[in-house]
C-alpha cells in the first residue's frame, strides 16, 4: 500500500547558472597556488587576514576597479535591520573598510594579504563564472614609490612562485598618460579616452591598427567600424612614439620614453617616478627581463591615482577556434589614494594588485606546468563476511603514510576494479580465500599493469603473465606498495 | 576656494553584524587546522571538492541538520530569472545536490570531503556568528555499518591529528533511542521530544536532575519549571540505567545496554549495528578511549536515520562568568540516508560528518595547543635617501628563507620601533650613517632585547649595555639574524 502511493515529486538536481563545482584536480591546483602565492607574500612580511563575504552596500562603494562602472553587478541582500549588504566583489574594498575602522590600532603601515572567494552578479557564460577566487596584498598607509615598487617586485616573485617561467610584469604610471595626452591638446574626456582604448589594443591590433583609431577610425574583419580620436598625423606619430618606447631593460624604456615629450609637467613627474621605481626594483632583485616599463597599460582611470602595472603569462595556448593566443593579463594592481581616505578625516594612501588564482591555476594547468594527481590505493573487498580484514590491511598503509581506502560499495570484482581506475588508484589489494588461507595479498600495480598489458595479445597470455601483479606475504604488503609507489613517480 | 567646500560626507566603516574579522593569529590557527584535518581525510581516500557559495533554494531543501527547523535562517536572493538562490548553509545540502546531479559518472560510492565557509542568517551575538569555517568528509552510496564506523574513526584521527589530546568520539544510533522508547510505551511524538531532551541534559544537570524532568518536571536555579514527561518511577528507572550505560570500553557498554530492554525489536537491531561497528573500529584502529558508545547522544532527529556520534573536547575551560566548563561538541554527523535520494527515483544512502573549524581552533587556543606566531624581522629606514638600501638588506633576508620586511612610513626611529613591535618582530636592522661608512650594520633582537631590558634600572644602564643589540659587518647579517631567531625557538 505505502509502496503504491504517489512518489513525492523529487526535486531536480541543478546549480545556479556561474557557480563551479570543482573536482579535486582543480581544488588542488587552486590550493598549491593560493599556498605558494601566499608564502612569498609572508615571506615579504605582509599579515594574511580575512573578512567576512559581506559588506553594508555603502561601504563597498561604488568601485569596481577593472569595469568603471557603479554599484550594479553585486549580490546584495537587505539585512533584518533593512541596510543593505553585498557580497564582496573584490578584496579591496573590505580592506578599505577594515583598516578605516580600526586605522588607529594598526601597525602603521598596515600590510596585508588577503585570499578567497569573491562574487559579481554578471551575465554567466562558458568560461564566465559568478565566483572566482583572488589573492591579494595590499600596503595602507604608505605614499610611493617604495610601497609601489614593493608590490610590483612582490608579484613577479609571486608568479614565480606559483610555477609561471614565462611571464612579466608591465608597468606604467598616470602621469606619463596623462602628461602625454595634454602634450598633444587632447583635453576633452571622450578623445582621451578614445585614445587609451586604442593604445590599449597595440598587442591585438598592431601599429597600424592603433594608427587608424588614433586617426580617422577602422573598419574589422567583420565590416564593424570604430570611430577614431580624429588626432593629426604629427599627433599620431607622438603617440605612436609612446606605444613603441618599450626597450630590453627598463633604463632604456626610460630613456626612450623622455625622449617623446618635453617641457610637460606631469609627463617629467611620470619619468621621475618610475626612474625611482626602477632603482627600488633592482635592489629588490627584480630583473629586467620580469619586469618591465609599459606605457600602454591602461587601468580603471577613476580608481587609480599613480603607478598601475599587469601580471602577464606570454605562453601561447590554442582557443576553441584553433588560433594560437597569448594567456595575457592574470591579475594586476596599483596606487589607489581615494578609497580608503573615502571613510576618514585624513589622506590615507593605498597600493596593492589582485592575482587572479582560478585564472592563474586554469592556465598553468593548460601550459602543463602543474602535476596530476595521483588516487589512493584501494583495498578490495571479495568476501563481505571479512570486510573488517580489509579496514586493517588500509589501517596498516595509513600509518606508514600510504593514501588509501577500502572499497565501500556492494558490487563485485569487476565493478570494484573499476572503480580503483575511477579514483586513479595507483595499486589494489586483493584477499580471496586463497590469500587468507596462505596468509598473503596480492597487490596489484595499476600504472605498470596498465602498461604492460597493452603489449598483451590475447587472455590466455594475460591470465598467464598477470602484469604488474605479486603475491606477498602480508607483513611485506606495506613494504611492496611503497616500493611501486616510488618506482611510479 | 576648493578648500573652503563643504567636504563630501565621509562614509561611516563598519561591518554587518555577525561577520568576522580575522587577524593573522586567528586566520592561521583555522588555516592549520584545515590543513591538519584535510590531510587525514585525504589519507584515507577521500576526494576534496568545492561548490559555489549559492545553490538553488529548492535544491537546498529544508534541512537544517542541527536544528530541526524550516528554510527560514538563511540568506536567500532571487536571481535575474527569479529563481531564489540560498548561501549553502552548510556543506552537505550542496554534496547532495553535487552527488545526484553527477550520480551517473561517479565513481561509486562517492566519498568527498570539503571545506569553507557556510551562512546562517541567524541573530547574531557575542561569539554568536553568522558566517563560519567547516570542514566535512562523506560517503554517498554506501550502507552501513563500514562507512559509518569509518566516519566515526577518521572523525577521531583529524581530532587527535588537528592536536586535540583530552577528546572523544561519542556513538548512538537511532534503533536503540526507538527501541527503548518503544520499550516503554512512549508513543506520543511529544513525549518522546521531551524524553529526549532530557537524556541530551544528563551532562549538565547530572542524574537526578534527568530524573525530575523525565517524571514529573523541574524547576531550575533562576526558578523557572519545566514541565516533564510524567513517566513512572518503574519507566524512569529503565531510561535512567539506559543513560548510565556507559563503561570503559565499548564492549561492556553494550553489554550493559543490552541488559537495559529485552525484547524489542528496534533496539536489538540497534544493539547489532554497534556490535558490527565495534569490530570495524577495532580494524581501523579506533581506541576505546578515542571512541565510545554514548546512549545519550541525541542529534537532529528528522535528518538522522542511522547512527550518529559527536565529537567533544573534554578540556574544561574558564567561562566569561568565571567558571569552569567542558569545550564540549566540536561537530558529528551520523547517517542521512533521505538526502540524496530526494533527487533521484533508487535510494540513495549517505553518512558523513562535519568539524566546526572555527570552534576547534578558537578552542585549542584557549586551552594553549596553538603555537604563538612571531612576525617577520623589520629593517628600519633611518635616511630616506638610502631607502633602496634597507630594500637590498631585506632582499638578502628573503632570499635566505627570512620573513622580513622595510618599514614603509615616513615616520622617524622611535615610531619604526613600536612598528616593529606592533608587528611581533623577532629583531631589527639598522643602518645608521655611521654603519653605513664602516659597512656594517645593528642587528637588535627584540625577544632577548625585552627580556634583558626587565633587569636593567636606568636610562644611563640602558645606553651602556643596549640588550640584545650587536654590530656586525653587512655580510654576517643574515648569518646573525638567523643564529638569533634558532635560538628563540
Amino acid at each position: 500500500m505505502a509502496k503504491n502511493k504517489t512518489p513525492n515529486p523529487k526535486s531536480l538536481a541543478r546549480k545556479p547558472r556561474g557557480f563551479p563545482d570543482k573536482r579535486e584536480d582543480v581544488l588542488k591546483a587552486e590550493l598549491d597556488m593560493i599556498h605558494r602565492v601566499t608564502s612569498v607574500y609572508r615571506l615579504w612580511g605582509f599579515e594574511g587576514i580575512e573578512t567576512g563575504a559581506f559588506e553594508y552596500a555603502d561601504a563597498l562603494g561604488k568601485f569596481l576597479p577593472d569595469q568603471d562602472r557603479p554599484n550594479a553587478g553585486v549580490f546584495a541582500i537587505q539585512d533584518d535591520d533593512e541596510q543593505w549588504m553585498s557580497l564582496r566583489y573584490d578584496l579591496t574594498a573590505p580592506l578599505a573598510r577594515f583598516a578605516a575602522e580600526h586605522w588607529d590600532t594598526l601597525p602603521k603601515p598596515f600590510r596585508r594579504f588577503a585570499y578567497g572567494p569573491v562574487w559579481r552578479n554578471e551575465k554567466p557564460g562558458p568560461g564566465r563564472f559568478r565566483e572566482f577566487m583572488q589573492c591579494d596584498a595590499d600596503t595602507v598607509g604608505a605614499k610611493g614609490p617604495a610601497a609601489d615598487a614593493e608590490m610590483i617586485a612582490m608579484m613577479a616573485e609571486a608568479l614565480k612562485a606559483a610555477g609561471a617561467q614565462n611571464f612579466n610584469v608591465r608597468v606604467n604610471t598616470r602621469d606619463l598618460m596623462s602628461g602625454l595626452l595634454d602634450s598633444i591638446d587632447a583635453n576633452d574626456e571622450e578623445m582621451r579616452l578614445t585614445i587609451l582604448r586604442a593604445l590599449d589594443k597595440l598587442d591585438r591590433l598592431g601599429i597600424s591598427g592603433v594608427a587608424d583609431l588614433l586617426g580617422e577610425g577602422r573598419e574589422d574583419e567583420s565590416g564593424d567600424y570604430t570611430k577614431g580620436a580624429g588626432l593629426d598625423q604629427e599627433r599620431i606619430k607622438r603617440v605612436l612614439a609612446f606605444a613603441e618606447a618599450g626597450c630590453a631593460t627598463r633604463g632604456e624604456t626610460l630613456d626612450s620614453l623622455a625622449a617623446v615629450v618635453s617641457g610637460n609637467e606631469a609627463y617629467d613627474r611620470g619619468i621621475a617616478e618610475l626612474t625611482q621605481i626602477d632603482a627600488l626594483l633592482a635592489s629588490m632583485g627584480a630583473k629586467d627581463d620580469q619586469v618591465v616599463f609599459d606605457p600602454t597599460i591602461v587601468r580603471g582611470l577613476e580608481y587609480y591615482t599613480g603607478p598601475v602595472f599587469e601580471g602577464e603569462l606570454l605562453d601561447e595556448i590554442v582557443d576553441e577556434k584553433g588560433r594560437s593566443v597569448r594567456i595575457g593579463s592574470v591579475g594586476g594592481g596599483g596606487r589607489y589614494d581615494g578609497l580608503v581616505s573615502r571613510f576618514r578625516s585624513e589622506e590615507i594612501p593605498a597600493t596593492g594588485f589582485s592575482i587572479g588564482i582560478s585564472r592563474l591555476a586554469a592556465a598553468m594547468s593548460l601550459t602543463g606546468e602543474l602535476n596530476e594527481l595521483s588516487g589512493p590505493v584501494v583495498v578490495l573487498v571479495l568476501d563481505r563476511e571479512h570486510v573488517a580484514d580489509s579496514h586493517e590491511l588500509a589501517h596498516q598503509l595509513r600509518a606508514a603514510g600510504i593514501r588509501s581506502e577500502v572499497y565501500m560499495g556492494s558490487s563485485g570484482m569487476r565493478p570494484q576494479m573499476k572503480y580503483a581506475d575511477r579514483r586513479g588508484a595507483p595499486a589494489v589489494v586483493i584477499v580471496g580465500e586463497d590469500e587468507r588461507n596462505k596468509g598473503t595479498v596480492t597487490v596489484k600495480d595499476l600504472i605498470v599493469g596498465a602498461q604492460k598489458a597493452k603489449a598483451i595479445k590475447d587472455n590466455t597470455e594475460w591470465r598467464e603473465s598477470r602484469p604488474g601483479q605479486v603475491e606477498v606475504d602480508r607483513s611485506e604488503m606495506v613494504a611492496t606498495i611503497k616500493g611501486m609507489l616510488e618506482a611510479g613517480e
